[in-house]
């Protein structure tokens, strides 16, 4: 395996008193707008209290590949300042969540995130304040020191000792989740096929199923198995888990720990995405979610910036799931942004995709649920639509910026980022020639 | 119910005794190209007497609406001479199976196709060398004498006594169908919502598995339950049962004899509709196949007009899962064309459709299906992709035309129409303005 | 021609005094809520006056056929009361334009809307405060009377007598325009290919090109002629003007009067319908504009409701033409509601739509165009986002209720159509079988 | 700009005699195949002939960043044996074109394929009998040495530096294509913005139609300008040039040299692109033509391996250009293979891409015009579909095999390379490392 070299941890970048005093200079505008919203939705018999408190309680991971700056296979232009270790994609986590309130967590990706010493590591990530989401495995690239390549595939490769070499390589990274405390193993395979005749459908999806409860053998009881669906890409002619039929044939076929994971630039063109995400919500079988934007494909843009209504219907569907008997709790689901930032800088964007998350959240629980289900039971399609847009129509940024205020992050993330030049700081220490690893 | 007028059955329209006559002054060439076939194919190691024996047994539904011209929202022309009763829309497929050998069965829509005396409409269909293949209930449009709309749903409905009209519509095509000696049930539902927050997604389904449940509890015990899927239209937001996951689901809550239904034209764009055929197969729960054509959505065109390839393909899963293991045997899948002759005579058109499936499921018969396999262990993309090619390049026409041979029909059924004028005598016997029910 | 039976106008549906009286209700509320924006939007050195100004000058004009109920081919389920005659029509458009305050004028079909006296249609319209916006033939349908058939065509059909038939019949929709006070000629086509081979693509262009130039030549100096383009349906293989470039080159060749007209819901899955929007405007070649929503393709859905952001990024194109020096100038162009209206009331789908768009133009007139101009110069992608997002976001309806409420119209005019239980009074005098002319 | 080295161009891998040899032992059997295809196809009034001239005639070139493996942005695996050089990439192509006889040149890409003397590298190619076709330039990536980074943009930056940049890069192109005797430049802009507001769209245009201009100013009298368009990728929200239209708005504000490039994989879903095709040819602006295949986007496939049927349509689009009176003459075209080999052999996906590309040509020879024509006049549909599915379903491989044969290359040229064992001897002579540069 990599023998990583351990870098010094970045320095903090900003501080609570900081924070706090940047704060103070925008509270009386902030509580002005909060007052405000809070008379007019109160006219509506909406308390801001609860949805306040469920926007504090969100919290949105962030892979580890995504501090740095993404690219096409076309051309990749750095921003510089990336971090370089471990340490320091989990110090500017910290530094996120610092500014946003909403951060809590890391989701690292192995090989990309190894490690001599993950005592230290989970150390430092807690003194950061950041625990470990849902851990991801590699086998869709070839690294150094690998005995086998997976230009054909990997847990559904035609030979059993590519399988195995995979197999193995999930098994690795469930014993180094289980040192930094995460919880689940995401599961996301490039293997395909370019062309038809390339692979057998059916077989592929056999020996895929096989690898797999292997490895689910050999996950702790309670953690769950995560597996991600995409129809296209790196493969163009068929993925061996291409939608969220077959994701859920296989999670049915492997137990009650295997869910499915949706990411939102996995689907065909048209699909809608929230109709699926009930489905798996309404049997008890979504698991993980990654939040990205598109308009053509797996675009990994910041969410909401394309189709905002599209992502407030989703959360319509995670609320709905949670105020109804939905066997799925949404505050199970492992939720994480899935962006390449390829041409903005990358905390930014994150900033940016957080805000989005946010604010179709609030639109969404701004719904109400009782009368939105009347009028589904009497067929009244005028009226349902006026529920929703009433809801999506309310400025709620006031309730976002409160949520951020209490969770004693900035009123204004973007603006202090900005004011602080906190990009500079760390090209500065880093180098502008610093490249994360991943993407 | 409907109180259909019964008609006179229209004559034959052509004899055995014209088809062998014809035949026969095209027999010296045609057997030219075939032995020249079988030379070519021979030094392959291919035998063409099995390909033509399957070509043989063959046999593609024809839908009772196809036999009249199909339409748009936007309009409809109308080509004379359509069948106007159950009896000719038998007597329609009697002729062109006489024409093509492949065509020996007809699938009725209830109520479309209702009539006082099924005992009869079966005695005569018999005479004609029709049987019944799976039967249709139609819930998405409103008839007269319905007691409740349709408008907003019918096995989905948020009412009851909608769902129990919906339920006994389903139970009475079934009783039609035992008459006839169908053996399946086909659900189609237009179901669905046009805007976000117009139904519940959850609630929707569950309900939908509910009435479905009733309804299999009410099928005989050698039958089975056909569940078609379709992503939009006539719903243009979401469609109860949108998608094969949906379908699939349902299928395993009701039980081994419920099946899903495969359409062509109902996937979103992109869609590898191939790899849903083997995944369906691979599982055993490949109950029907609906084909058309399409370029855009559910356009109901000619099938292998305008992606011969894909139709190939498609075949190939199925000669493939034949050929292997897999539990699906596909001589127990219920075959139909569901295409919408708009611009073309609809007769031509079944017989251009009927030419196409043969020429694609005979190329599959032709593809090395072990040296396929070896390719696909070895990973060798180059040739695997050769092998498909190599089978899709051959000229099978002489096989298929062969087959219609030995079945006793015509070796070139479009000319044996055309020259017999058999549009022209239709249309004097029934009218120019005679009107098939049916969309 | 058709001989259309003149009947009784409906009375009014409403009257002014009792709009104001409800109004009166609502404004303290209103006004507390716009006081409050009027408020905040200062801050950001934003004037809402020129704002309110604007949107109560936009005026968006009602297809006449949308005021009855749309279908599928698949069915069509009435609601009653709809409008049997031009004049009902006409006092339809008349009276949501009392609620909206932003629907004056209709946009009629021939011959679904042909009278025996224009005269006294433009004065009763006249009297009831209704314009004729862009008139629109219909050759896509066969209609009684009418010698040749459109089945294969029509103004590029291979025939020159099917051709003459239907430039003769733009050259009589002109004459009616002129009777009415129409401006503007609409021609959209249903011309196209269901199959590969069906036609030559460069003649059917080459001929369309021709029969439009005689049109054009008797389009009155002051007229526009606008071209509507749409990849597919009616026909499915291909539309002899599928797409903007195609309709653009038509213009070229026709000259100054001929523009090219932009319907939402006539693209490709993933278009980017605002770019078209741009490069139109940047020629000064925008001349007309349907609006509609859809998530699959022509699904005719109430614009507004699916893709919000996307209607917003489509204003903003106007507006930012509008401010620059673009040669389009968006106060000439077309604008017209194409929706279908299949499951709802088709009033109040109108008023939901009208809003939609207010909605949508509201927020883009909120943008800081010049600054959004500088970060697009300084390649301030994250910023350039900001800007839209933060106008995105902003609650304008208090600017379109209060636009409205200055129309004299209604501040919530949905509630007040239920409240005054328009819809059963029109059932009452129309009938429930009342079927409007149209799709 | 760079400093390449110069490294020894790679030894002939194969020899005249040894292919001649090897086709002696195929002779027998394929004339045998070509004899019989010849008497079916005389039966129809087909003379194989000049079909078989045609085929030889056609010589489709190779870009110079294809004889390496591609990938993508997850990944690469490199199949080893790669050009080092210039001088090996012409060897590879004229290595190809031995075996093929129809790849005669090869398409360079600038500042890929830059040399110190191009007077040598035109010798060099003259000697291994290649030429020099349209000439790439590249501004979508920042290479070393580079002042100003096209992060943003190039021809259509915001900044005239970078522009300027941009321009004498094309402009340098130009002066190296002179020197090696190529005729065209092509421009493909990665140019666009992923994000809703970070450009403008309408100075977007502006700014790369001024750019556009200085080049085409520099552009000699006899070269052609082919101005590429694509939809998305690598920028996800907008292209500057993403559709045929706005390519040739482009070409027509610069003149007549200017002519539109169409890449089979830029376009969006089920785009009717045979009908693109015939738009640019009647209007005697198509100029340039890169086959790939795709299913989902720019998937860059070989060509022919998904959707051969519309291969076909498209080149009976170009036939039926040529045939007619179009504007267009085919034979100016520039052709170019423009795929990714990902995970096949580079060299054996341009043999089966340049076969795949022959057969349909092949087919598309067959058709009987004026037959087609007659059929198109009288709108039967039915005989139009039969002419082109008559000609595509011949089985034309003897055709090409004889063209080739003629052209003194391989009857076989994949069992050829593979026997040969071709890939090893590279592999031996470059090593297992060697890597191309390109994508």
């Amino acid at each position: 395996m990599f023998t990583p070299k351990t870098k010094q941890p970045s320095e903090m970048m900003t501080t609570p008193e900081l924070i706090a005093q940047t704060n103070q200079s925008l509270l009386a505008d902030h509580q002005h707008q909060l007052y405000h919203l809070q008379e007019i939705l109160a006219k509506k018999q909406i308390d801001i209290e609860p949805v306040i408190q469920k926007l504090q309680a969100f919290q949105v991971s962030v892979p580890s590949w995504a501090l740095g700056t993404g690219g096409t296979r076309f051309g990749r232009f750095p921003i510089g300042g990336e971090p370089r270790s471990i340490e320091e994609k989990i110090a500017d986590t910290s530094l996120l969540h610092q500014l946003t309130g909403s951060n809590n967590a890391i989701s690292l990706h192995i090989p990309w995130d190894t490690s001599l010493d993950y005592s230290a590591v989970r150390q430092f990530a807690h003194s950061r304040g950041i625990k470990f989401d849902a851990i991801n495995s590699n086998t869709f690239q070839d690294h150094p020191q690998q005995v086998y390549s997976y230009k054909y595939g990997s847990l559904s490769h035609t030979k059993a000792e590519v399988r195995r070499q995979a197999i193995e390589h999930n098994c690795e990274v469930i014993n180094i989740g289980q040192q930094l405390g995460s919880k689940a193993l995401t599961t996301w395979l490039g293997d395909g096929a370019n062309f038809p005749g390339q692979n057998n459908f059916r077989k592929a999806y056999e020996r895929t199923a096989e690898s797999l409860q292997e490895i689910y053998r050999y996950l702790p009881t309670h953690w769950q198995m995560l597996i991600e669906y995409k129809p296209y890409e790196p493969n163009f002619y068929s993925m061996v888990i291409p939608d969220w039929g077959t994701a859920l044939l296989l999670a049915q076929q492997l137990g009650d720990q295997a869910q499915v994971l949706v990411d939102l630039g996995h689907h065909l063109p048209n699909t809608n995405i929230e109709q699926i995400i009930a489905r798996l919500a309404g049997i008890g079988r979504l698991g993980g979610f990654h939040f990205n934007g598109s308009s053509y494909g797996d675009d990994d843009l910041t969410t909401g910036a394309l189709k905002p209504y599209r992502l407030f219907l989703i959360f319509q569907e995670l609320v709905n799931a949670m105020w109804s008997d939905a066997p799925t709790n949404a505050s199970d689901i492992a939720w994480m942004i899935d962006a390449s930032h390829n041409t903005k800088d990358p905390i930014e964007d994150l900033m940016q995709a957080t805000e989005g998350i946010l604010i179709e959240y609030a639109h969404a629980l701004l719904i109400d649920q009782k009368m939105l289900e009347y009028m589904q039971e009497e067929n009244e399609v005028v009226q349902a639509q006026e529920i929703l847009q009433a809801a999506f129509r309310v400025d709620v940024r006031p309730l976002v910026a409160e949520a951020r205020f209490r969770n004693k992050a900035c009123i204004d993330p973007l603006t202090f980022f900005r004011a602080q030049r906190i990009r500079a700081a760390l090209i500065e220490k880093r180098g502008v020639a610093s490249r994360a690893t991943g993407l």
